[in-house]
C-alpha cells in the first residue's frame, strides 16, 4: 500500500495529546482577566502585541522532502498505515512547547516540520527504520509527548536529506509489575496519566509529577532526566529507573540487572539524559510503590527567601521525609503563583510561602509531618494550615496555561531552571535574576522575575525562575537575548545549565562549559559507537 | 638524582597500611582455637595443608623490567625520592587481598610484582607520568589501599614493556568542607579512618564503612563503587559522590556541578566504577553529615531466611529509615559469623539473626527504631535486645582476619557477592549456594556456604556469601573452579556479577553478559578516547 503523501488534509495517524500551538488541553485554557491585563500594562508596559494565533489551516509548512522511494521503504518497514507526510500529522510534531516554539507557531512564514511521521510498533521495526535511515541519510527525531521546552524535538535535518518524527506512542503497555520487588516495566510511549492508571488498577503508583505530567511520556522522562514535584519523597525520574531498553543503529541494549551494582561504569546513566541522540528508549523498568494510605498537607510563611531556604535545607539534611517541599520567593508569593487558581486575586501575600506534603502509612506520615514542622518552626517559619498546600496541589499542572494567555496579551513569559549547592544558592539566584532583568531592560521592558525551590537534596536545591515582561520588537530575538544572559550567569556562578529541562538545542552551547572539552569528546565517542551515521536527533545535546 | 634501582633491601617509600601477605594489621590476627580446628576437620575434612607463610625475605619477585632511562625520566617527573624499584616497595603492591592473592603470596616460585612504584604528589605530575608512560609504552596500575579482592591491582603488563604501581597516598588532604551544603572534597589517597579523623575534627562524618574501611581509600571507593555497612542510611559510596576530578592521558576532567542535573548523560557514572582503566581519580566531592547525636541498636530473630528477607523488604519499602540493617541466614547465624568475636563459642543459635542500627537526632532515631520494630515484629521477628547489634558493630571489620587463620589451617575461605530484586532473591541464593557446593564437592570437599543481606534497596538487596571448605590439591585452581561456577550461576539466575567488590581481573569474563556486547563496545570507545595508548590498568574491567 502506498503511503499517505498529501501535504495537507486530515491526519492519518493518532495525534499527540497536546494542542499544537499551545500548552495542553484547549478546554483548560483561561483568558487573562481585565484586572491582570491592567496590571501588566501598568507595571511592565504590556500592550496588545501582534501575537494572535493562527488556525491550523492558516499555517504553511515547508513541504515534505521525503523522497517517494524512501517513504515506500519506510512504509514497508512499519506498515503504510503508520507513516504519514500529511501536514495535519507533521504540524503537531513540529516542535516542543518552549515560548520560542509557541511564538514560531504564530508565524505566517513557512514553518519547519518533520518531513514525515512514523509510528513503529516494535523494537524490530525501530531497528529496521534506523537501518534504512542510516543507509538513506535520513535524520530521526524521537517523539514522546512533545513537551520539550529546550528544542529537544526540533525537526533539524543536520546534513541529511530529510527528517522523520519517530513517535513512540504505540509503545503503550505495562509490560510487567513485580509486586514483591516494587518494579514495573512500562513502554516508552506511556504518558504520565496512563502510567498511573495502569499501575493504579493494581493498587500501585509511580508518583512522578512534573508539570508536563499530563502529556509527557515514560521514554521522554528518561531521555531528559525529568524531575517531578514529589522528588523529595520519590526521587527524580532517573533515581526511579532500574533498567532501560534502548534501540540504537548499532544494536539494542538491555541495561540494569540489579538494584545496585559495582560492575563498572553505570551505562544506564549514559542513556538517561541521552535525549534521543544515542538511541531510542523503548521500555523503562521503574521503582514503583503502593498507593499511599494517607496524605498530610502543610504550609508555612517565612519572612524572606534566605530564611525559608535555610529551613528547607534543615529539613532535607535532617531527613525528616516530606514527599513534597517547595518554597516560593517574595515575588512569586506576592502574586500567588504557587496557587495558580488564585493569581490575580486582590490579596497580596507577604513573605515567602512554603508548602509541604507527606504521603505514606498513616502513622509514619503524621510523624514525618510533625518532625518536619518542628524543624520549620525552629528555622523561623509560621504555620499557615493546610489550605495553601491543597490549593497548590489543585493547580499544580496549570501554570503553563497562563503563558499562552500572557503571550496572547502581548507579554513575554518563560521559565528556566538550574541547581547548585545550598551555600551557593543566594549567589546564583541573585545573578540569574539580575541577568534576566538587565537583558530585558536593554530590550526596552521592565520584567518580573520570580523564583522557587521545588527540588531539594541534602547538598543543594533547584532554582526555578518564571519571567514575565512586555514583548518588544521581535519577541523571539528578545527572549533569545534574555535566555543567553541567564545561561551565561548560571555558568559563571556555579549552577548547572539545567536541573530538569534537559539540554536539547537551546542549552547545547553551554554543555562544554558544564562537562569540559574532554567530556564532550567522550560523548562524541559514545555517539560514534552507537550511531555511526549520526542520524539520531542531530543538533541536540552534544556540541 | 638517580632513582633507587636495587632489587632488594629496605623500602624507599612509605608503605601501604596493610600487611603484604595477609589482611590488615598483624597485631589483630588471631589463630584458630583447637575447638574450631577440630570442627573444621570433622565437618569439612580440613587438615594441615601446605599453606605456611613465607617471610618477606623469602619471597622471590620477578626482577624489575623498568629500563634505566625510563626510570630516570619518571624520577625526573615526580622527584627521585618518590620512585622505587626496590623489592620491599614492590612486594606490598604486588596484588590485592583476595584468597587467590593470599595463596599466591605463599608461593616459593618467583612472584609477579610491579616493576616500579611511583608516588606522584600533584595532578600535574600524574599527567606528566601518563604522558611519559604512553610514549614509552609502560602500563600504569593506580594503587590506593590495596584491598581489592577481584585482582583490581594485579601488575599486568598487557602489551607493554613494564608496569608501574602509581600509589595515590600523597593525595591525602581534606581540600574543602562546606558546612552549609554538607559537602567535603577529599584527596583520593585519604584512607577511611583518616577521612573520619579529618572530618571528625570539625564535627562531621562521611559514614562509609565497608569491611575494607581501615585500609581502603577515597579514590578506591569511587573507582570500585564501594558500598558500606551503613548503606541503608547513607547510601552506597557512589550515591555520596557529587563530584570527581580525574586525570587521564587525554586531559583532566572535573565532573559534577550541582546536586542534580539534567545536562545530558551523567559522566560521573562513567568514572565511578572505572577501576583505574579510564583515568586516575585524584579528588572526590562527597556528601557528608554532622556526627549523629544518638545511636539506637536492635537485634531480631527470624524463623528462617525467607521470613527475615520479607521483613527487611517491608522495612525498606515502607522507608522507616534504619542506618544499618542486616540479616544472616541460618548457616551464618549458627556459627555466629555476624559477631566475629563469638565465633567458636559453644552456643549454636537457631533461626536467622538480623541487626539494626539507627543514627541521627535523638527523637528522630527513637521514632525510626520504633517504626522499624513494628514492621519487623509484624513480619514475624522476635526482638533480642541490643546486644547482638553492639557485638556486630564491635567486630564489624574483623572477619577478614579469620580467613588468614583458616588458610593457615589448610581451609579454603573466600567471599563473593551479588544483588537482585526481592522477588528473585531466594532463586539466586539457592542457585549460587548449590553451584559453590557442587563445584567444591567435585574438588573433593564438603563446604559450608553462608550468606547474609547487608545492603537493602526498595526494589532488592545484596547477597554476600562466605564459603569455607578444605583445601584439596592446587588450592588456586580449586577455588577458581568454585568461583567460576558461582559466577555462572549468578549470571544464569539474574544477579549482577558484583554488588560492591567491582570487576577487576576476576569478574571481567562475565562483564559482557552483564552489559551486552554493545555495552562493551561503548566502554572500549570511551577507553580509546581517554587512554588511546591503552596504558591504564590493562587486563581489568573491560573485556
Amino acid at each position: 500500500m502506498a503511503p499517505e503523501t498529501t501535504q495537507t488534509g486530515r491526519a492519518a495517524l493518532p495525534l499527540p495529546p497536546m494542542k499544537w500551538d499551545a500548552w495542553g488541553d484547549p478546554e483548560l485554557a483561561k483568558p487573562l482577566s481585565d484586572d491582570i491585563k491592567g496590571l501588566l500594562a501598568a507595571a511592565l508596559g504590556v500592550s496588545g502585541g501582534d501575537g494572535e494565533r493562527l488556525t491550523a489551516d492558516q499555517v504553511v509548512l515547508t513541504p515534505s522532502r521525503l523522497a517517494k522511494e524512501d517513504a515506500e521503504a519506510l512504509a514497508a518497514a512499519v506498515g503504510a498505515e503508520w507513516l504519514s507526510t500529511a501536514d495535519a500529522d507533521r504540524l503537531p510534531r513540529a516542535g516542543g512547547k518552549s515560548t520560542p516554539d509557541l511564538l514560531r507557531r504564530r508565524s505566517r512564514d513557512a514553518q519547519d516540520a518533520p518531513d514525515a511521521v512514523l509510528l513503529p510498533g516494535t523494537e524490530e521495526e525501530i531497528a529496521a527504520v534506523l537501518a534504512l535511515c542510516a543507509e538513506r541519510r535520513i535524520a530521526v527525531v524521537p517523539f514522546g509527548g512533545g513537551t520539550s521546552v529546550v528544542g529537544g524535538v526540533d525537526p533539524e535535518r543536520g546534513p541529511f536529506t530529510a527528517v522523520l518524527s519517530l513517535d513512540l506512542r504505540r509503545f503503550d503497555r505495562l509490560h510487567e509489575l513485580d509486586e514483591v520487588s516494587g518494579e514495573a516495566v512500562l513502554g516508552a510511549g506511556v504518558t504520565g496519566p496512563r502510567a498511573e492508571e495502569l499501575l493504579g488498577e493494581r493498587g500501585w503508583e509511580l508518583g512522578h509529577f512534573p508539570q508536563s505530567f499530563r502529556y509527557a511520556t515514560i521514554g521522554g522522562f528518561a531521555a531528559t532526566r525529568s524531575s517531578g514535584q514529589d522528588s523529595a519523597g520519590h526521587g527524580r525520574f532517573d533515581d526511579m529507573v532500574s533498567g532501560l531498553r534502548v534501540v540504537t543503529p548499532a544494536g539494542t541494549l538491555d541495561l540494569g540487572r540489579a538494584p545496585a551494582s559495582a560492575a563498572g561504569p553505570d551505562l544506564r546513566e549514559l542513556f538517561l539524559g541521552s535525549e534521543g541522540v544515542l538511541g531510542i528508549i523503548t521500555a523503562v523498568r521503574l521503582r514503583v510503590h503502593r498507593k499511599p494510605e494517607s496524605t498530610v498537607y502543610g504550609a508555612w510563611s517565612f519572612p524572606d527567601f534566605a530564611t525559608g531556604a535555610a529551613a528547607l535545607r534543615a529539613v532535607e539534611q535532617q531527613g525528616t521525609g516530606p514527599t513534597v517541599i517547595r518554597l516560593s520567593d517574595e515575588a512569586e508569593t506576592a502574586i500567588n503563583l504557587a496557587m495558580t487558581d488564585k493569581i490575580g486575586g486582590t490579596t497580596v501575600t507577604g513573605g515567602c510561602l512554603a508548602v509541604t506534603l507527606f504521603e505514606g502509612a498513616a502513622e509514619h506520615t503524621v510523624f514525618r509531618d510533625e518532625a518536619t514542622a518542628a524543624v520549620l518552626a525552629a528555622a523561623g517559619g509560621t504555620p499557615l494550615g493546610p489550605d495553601p498546600a491543597t490549593a497548590w496541589e489543585h493547580g499544580r499542572f496549570n501554570a503553563p496555561y497562563l503563558r499562552d494567555a500572557l503571550l496572547d496579551a502581548g507579554a513575554l513569559c518563560e521559565t528556566l531552571e538550574t541547581a547548585t549547592g545550598w551555600a551557593n544558592l543566594p549567589v546564583l539566584k541573585a545573578a540569574v535574576t539580575e541577568a534576566l532583568q538587565s537583558a530585558l531592560r536593554e530590550s526596552g521592558t521592565e520584567s518580573l522575575v520570580m523564583c522557587h525551590i521545588s527540588h531539594v537534596y541534602p547538598t543543594g536545591a533547584s532554582l526555578y525562575f518564571t519571567v514575565v515582561a512586555a514583548q518588544r520588537g521581535d519577541a523571539l530575538a528578545q527572549w533569545a537575548g534574555a535566555k543567553r544572559a541567564a545561561c551565561d550567569a548560571i555558568m559563571a556562578n556555579g549552577g548547572t545549565i539545567t536541573h530538569h529541562h534537559a539540554v536539547g538545542a537551546d542549552h547545547r552551547p553551554w554543555l562544554e562549559q558544564e562537562i569540559g572539552e574532554l567530556g564532550v569528546r567522550i560523548l562524541r565517542a559514545v555517539k560514534e559507537t552507537v550511531d555511526p551515521a549520526g542520524i539520531l536527533n542531530p543538533g541536540k545535546l552534544i556540541p
